[in-house]
């Protein structure tokens, strides 16, 4: 999820490739996250979609580069990436996306669109925007239809108490508190541009938007707004997190089920053309 | 799915019985469906939650009785059953709830409401509306994030025409051709409240109220919709089908994967109390 907007000079994709943009669809639990692990025996995300374009154009290495680099068990509705396929390489649009997906199965991975894209088009250092939504059920009995895609919280959360905390973490702010301390980011200041909560039946929804976000932020953002709508934590504890600058100051973690990317906006987008 | 909804002297509950309503949601995926069956090796809905029950209250005997006995695979987030505990088990509505929800662990098969109930209160017998919502996913690629739980059509449907053939089969009919072969209802007249079929981005969802339902209905009633999406047949088409009284004169049997049992109406609503 560590991700710098700054487009660099080799992020265009050489003369002897041609670059495709996919819209992906998929259920993280599995996965050990988007990116390719050294060891074969880990699935990833990257490693299944570039292992099927390897096929789809018999045998030829294939990379990728995506908009987001989701963690383990974290899903997607919109995920973006581009391969660079070799430039000898002719495929129609459809055939990109059929042949990738029938390569992937039968795992829950899918490509919903390809489209070729300018060699400068780059999915990762273009996107302008990444959206996340993060789901709580809040109930008292566990998930049976939604298991593994929420988190599940028994107690009743206030979800005023909650949106008003939210309102406190909108805008620009050095995020340190609620960044992995692992996080790679060079800054730690983040402009969060949308983070709203709402109930829908059962479900409390976090949606959240930003021009990118640190490593861990949406779930530790969920994690402590999660402490206000149990009533654990008032809006001026989550001030004091925000401004002590330091991890230990905010909530847990929340469990990566809860999460999924729903979306990377690109001032040019290959999917709305 | 067959029900018969004429009360029958023996629907109540023996003196020696506290009889509880409960509130379920599950995935029907890797279940043989609701009902129990003789090999203990098949898991059934039913099964489980007896088992749970029987686990609860130290290996005494508690028998079920659903509203809608859900087929292999079709899902359902708002089943009613009741379940008639021994008399001398006292227990409070959240300890049945949670007791049978640890018992059910890990299946993704929970009780969401447990309210005790008069004898003569019968979850099949007493309920005067069955809901059902099928869900299609029609886009080019395979679902990963509702793989199990839509029924994927790849060809553009045309929700409109759907929607007037779904007209046809609203009010009190003979369905004896949409009904399973198997079906071992007494009658094959049904009163069909509701059928409505609407687009929800890349979903189409088909909806219908019923005070009950023949064997497979739903679903034949959605694989003939699918037909007049797709334009291979037209409103007359399904007015013939209707007519035929003969099971081969409407479409194929839609896959369970789509189907949810969403709710069952009662006069006397023990979880709206």
């Amino acid at each position: 999820m560590p991700d710098t907007p700054v487009s660099r000079p080799d992020d265009a994709a050489p003369p002897s490739v041609c670059r495709w943009a996919v819209l992906i669809e998929y259920d993280g639990r599995g996965f050990v996250g988007w990116q390719r692990q050294p060891s074969e025996t880990l699935l990833s995300i990257q490693g299944l979609l570039e292992g099927a374009a390897n096929r789809l154009t018999a045998g030829r290495t294939v990379p990728s580069i995506t908009a987001g680099r989701t963690d383990a068990g974290v899903h997607a509705s919109g995920q973006v990436a581009h391969l660079d396929f070799p430039a000898d390489v002719t495929l129609s649009s459809a055939t990109v996306r059929d042949g990738l997906n029938f390569y992937m199965k039968p795992h829950p991975v899918v490509v919903l669109m390809a489209r070729p894209v300018l060699p400068q088009w780059n999915a990762r250092f273009s996107a302008r925007m990444r959206s996340y939504r993060y789901r709580i059920l809040n109930r008292a009995a566990r998930p049976a239809l939604d298991e593994g895609r929420v988190w599940h919280v028994k107690s009743p959360l206030d979800v005023e108490a909650m949106q008003q905390a939210a309102r406190v973490l909108v805008g620009r702010h050095d995020f340190t508190s609620f960044r992995a301390t692992a996080c790679q980011a060079r800054s730690p200041i983040r402009t969060l541009d949308q983070l709203e909560v709402r109930r829908e039946g059962e479900a409390v929804i976090i949606e959240t938007h930003a021009r990118s976000f640190l490593h861990h932020q949406v779930r530790n953002m969920a994690g402590t707004l999660k402490l206000v709508g149990e009533g654990r934590w008032d809006v001026e504890r989550v001030e004091q997190a925000l401004a002590a600058r330091d991890r230990r100051a905010a909530g847990p973690t929340a469990p990566p089920d809860g999460l999924c990317l729903t979306g990377v906006g690109y001032e040019d987008n290959p999917f709305i053309r």
